[in-house]
């Protein structure tokens, strides 16, 4: 059974103080939380409904609570998630290794955890799993994050880092970014690998990334919109680079 | 100044039920209404800061009212459309004519209002303005939908009707609809104009609408999500269709 610190617990993971405090995060939905399960994130805790918990072959050593749908209801950030619910120790953040082989994503400031979330996603489906964020992205662990990835949060690599820092050291990648002035991606020719870096929601790029920019890009606009939301254009030009591969 | 019934009845907007009894919805933001002054849309009444107003040559026959930022605040739906908010008829539900050299948006229960919003931004951009929805897709007149469009919904012609008739009397169109089984679309050749299905959140394309789609097509996969978000998938369809006139 759940004890009101457990619920407090749980309950204060959904702010980020407290999950910094406490190196752990919720997963939450049945689908989440069965990718979670087959990932190598270390689980604290599991909560899951009789049918739940019946149905997953689930081999854990730490805490696993039988817990009704209703109880579910009030835990999480999502009125939705009504069958199951993990809390979940953070990974370290570290330097990710990586080859020039390999597109690697860069996020200069994605405020908005819906598009953190989708462009995981999307990353995830296109076969990028690493991905290099400035300080000021949305945090990975948030509860919005997590749930937009529809488990793909469990196959990504991220590090935040001060992005010129980061990109002083990648001298010999190129490193595309959008702009309206840049080369048509229906023309360009992406090679093996490099950084995409995709900016933020209202301003683009930051002029101390845009300096490490070699290649400037432009999705061609047929219509009238004067912009593409940044996950949108974060899939649009994966599929433009994944299709010459 | 805004009387206490003033204040009610644009809150009231917020909500379908009421919007759809006064035949009104509202546009939050300075881009927005910026973007619906220029439209043809019939604004009924106009709330702007002293800078809006004085900065944007406002001719207008109907009510104008100067209004503090933090008036504004408290009337919409968003926190963040300090400069101007407009109260603005809606448009009748008609059916839209269209030729076979254009391609046409049909949406088959988009549930979600940012995700029909951000449909509706990214189609602008690729130039499709006509919008065919099933009566199950979120409401267009939704504030969080009109916001998502970033302007866009100025320039979409949208049709709520029953989408199977609909799509029975549309019998030379090709219809495309994305399936896991379908051709990819990196190498289908999309002809001039025709229709293109985008089905539910989570369900996907209804049977009752399968049964009218006449070419089957998949976005390719290159990692291991297992689907891309409603509005991703537009997005990727849409830059395949148009690379290709």
């Amino acid at each position: 059974m759940l004890s009101k610190a457990d619920i407090k617990y749980i309950k204060s993971l959904q702010v980020k103080k407290y999950r910094k405090h406490e190196q752990c995060f919720i997963v939450e939905g049945a689908k989440s939380v069965q990718e979670l399960l087959r990932s190598d994130f270390e689980t604290v805790m599991l909560l899951g409904t009789t049918d739940f918990l019946s149905s997953n072959n689930i081999q854990l050593d730490s805490r696993v609570e039988e817990i009704s749908e209703k109880e579910l209801e009030g835990l999480g950030e999502f009125q939705t998630s009504t069958s199951a619910l993990a809390v979940v120790k953070m990974k370290p953040n570290m330097p990710l290794m990586f080859s020039p082989n390999e597109f690697v994503l860069v996020l200069d400031d994605i405020r908005d955890p819906g598009n953190l979330g989708t462009i995981i996603r999307t990353a995830d489906w296109y076969g990028i799993f690493k991905i290099i964020v400035s300080p000021e992205t949305a945090d990975f662990y948030n509860p919005k994050v997590i749930s937009a990835t529809m488990g793909s949060f469990t196959r990504t690599q991220i590090y935040y880092t001060d992005l010129p820092a980061f990109l002083g050291n990648t001298k010999d990648l190129p490193v595309y970014g959008a702009f309206l002035e840049g080369e048509n991606i229906h023309r360009t020719k992406f090679g093996r690998g490099g950084l995409l870096v995709i900016g933020n929601e209202s301003r683009g790029i930051s002029e101390s990334v845009e300096e490490f920019v070699t290649q400037k890009i432009t999705i061609p606009r047929f219509g009238e919109s004067e912009s593409l939301n940044a996950a949108i254009a974060t899939a649009v030009i994966l599929d433009n680079i994944r299709r010459g591969s």
